[in-house]
């Protein structure tokens, strides 16, 4: 696979996946609607296999291996949504999968992954920990390291949101994506490069976790520093694949409040009657502190995911 | 219309409401079927306007109304999802409704019936003085009274949501609705008797407002004094209407504990990433109660609405 997923990187991924995963509904609401005067357009992967969209990056990941590869499984360090969905995902295809994972992580996250069928090891909750966990674990399994955003495999994956939102929506005028370490976003402008005609991308941010908005303002990778955000998929910084990607095909970035991530929450929550997690309540927050601009306008927003600990989240 | 709904009555209440209401989805879960080892099939009344079943007898009510009566505006007194669901539907089809509400209502709801354009009469919360209250309004305005499920024509449009399941799923081998005053029930026991050939309807009540079981069991109807369960939508009694249907046309009513329901809620929500209402939570603890005996069958599963406010739940 070449430095950026293709077109047809893009459709064979989508190919590949296809029975695999979900094809997510988009959901609209008429009374939220009404309230920001535009038309918003939900793509909702907190339904998605797994409770995220990661479960489409790393299907694709998989399903790209050698029967060799296959053989040896698969191996990550992550504290979220992308463990539950390489494990899910490996099961799924019958293979191992071997996951490095903070000691500090939520309960529901390692209650998943076990779930799943993924063998833990648990490290402390520092990058450097996380690697060297990792490393061990992939010379003692041979298992193939699949990192959950610095991957085309992974950004070919993740594009198929968008493709399958421009497939059944046709154009419009924005596509809002939540941004972490930007494989979402960076595969949604690819998407919107490929299968669309004038649609633009917007990457959002927690203002508490801004470090992808100051590397493109700047043009150059920050990292995430002791990020500050309820949103916990948003917490990474950006790899040099997705900050390239994103600096080329993303219109602009937009940060939010803390306080407008949870008000938007609860708005979809109350409205929609669906669960998403805080990550995904970004885009519905950009919208909100700037309404005006987004008058009148189609508005794509991708509900990222709904695993979150309700109970937990609400004490 | 005669005393039960008839067929054609069912029949033309759907044609009637289609337009005004949603064709709500029926959704799967193959994590909980796991764990139950059985078919669950969830129609997601959630999901519906106002945010429960009950905008289908409200809307089938006021469009069974004539010209004169729809100028006059429809009344009637509620605390809960019934209220907001004749507010909405009156505000859609363009007619007045009068709501007697008691003052001691859930925020949630009185913000719903305002915002839904519904006038409000605060009342004392007893059934006295919501009776008072209602007849006031029904001398002042000329307005139409319209029962939340003692009434024809709501159980006729209760009725409709059975028909859709029949109609996407074909038979199951049982169908299960919560029971409360008995609206839904009732009318998804006529639609298993005219548009199914052996699917068994069970209602389903929490053991602290059991009025249901006991009247059924002991042949006689029994009011529904101070039921304490967290289930706030099947705190009524049944009426003459209701009880005599569910008699003829339910094989069984099960009872269930509130640390199930709460247990079956959690588990919806986090599994199916969609937010239900205690009431609804009821049909998936009466399978969790009695898993020996639905191992292996299909089961619709009516999950009434999404109205819960729950931030207050929580705390």
């Amino acid at each position: 696979m070449t430095k950026v997923p293709t077109k047809s990187d893009i459709e064979l991924a989508h190919r590949r996946i296809k029975d695999h995963i979900h094809k997510t509904p988009i959901l609209t609401s008429s009374s939220i609607n009404k309230i920001f005067q535009a038309k918003l357009y939900f793509k909702c992967e907190n339904f998605q296999r797994a409770g995220a969209f990661k479960m489409r990056g790393a299907t694709n990941a998989i399903l790209s291996l050698s029967k060799n590869e296959l053989e040896k499984g698969v191996a990550t360090h992550s504290s979220g949504n992308h463990a539950g969905a390489l494990a899910l995902a490996a099961q799924s295809l019958d293979i191992n999968s071997y996951i490095a994972m903070p000691s500090t992580a939520p309960d529901i996250k390692k209650k998943a992954v076990e779930g799943y069928g993924g063998k833990i090891t648990f490290c402390k909750p520092t990058q450097d920990d996380r690697e060297k966990t990792l490393n061990e674990i992939v010379k003692k399994t041979g298992a193939t390291f699949i990192h959950s955003y610095d991957d085309c495999r992974i950004i070919a994956g993740q594009a198929t949101c968008a493709k399958e939102i421009f497939e059944e929506l046709g154009e419009t005028d924005y596509l809002l994506a939540p941004l972490g370490g930007g494989g979402l976003l960076s595969g949604s402008s690819l998407s919107a490069k490929y299968f669309s005609n004038f649609t633009k991308v917007i990457g959002v941010e927690p203002k508490g976790a801004d470090d992808a908005y100051r590397s493109i303002r700047d043009g150059k990778i920050y990292a995430s520093i002791e990020p500050k955000t309820i949103a916990d998929g948003l917490l990474t910084s950006l790899s040099v694949k997705t900050y390239n990607i994103i600096k080329d095909n993303v219109s602009e970035i937009i940060t939010v409040e803390e306080e407008t991530i949870l008000k938007a929450m609860y708005l979809i929550w109350e409205r929609m009657k669906i669960i998403i997690e805080p990550s995904s309540a970004t885009v519905l927050a950009a919208v909100m502190e700037n309404q005006g601009r987004f008058h009148n306008k189609s508005l794509a927003l991708i509900l990222s995911g709904g695993n979150v600990d309700i109970k937990k989240l609400q004490r």
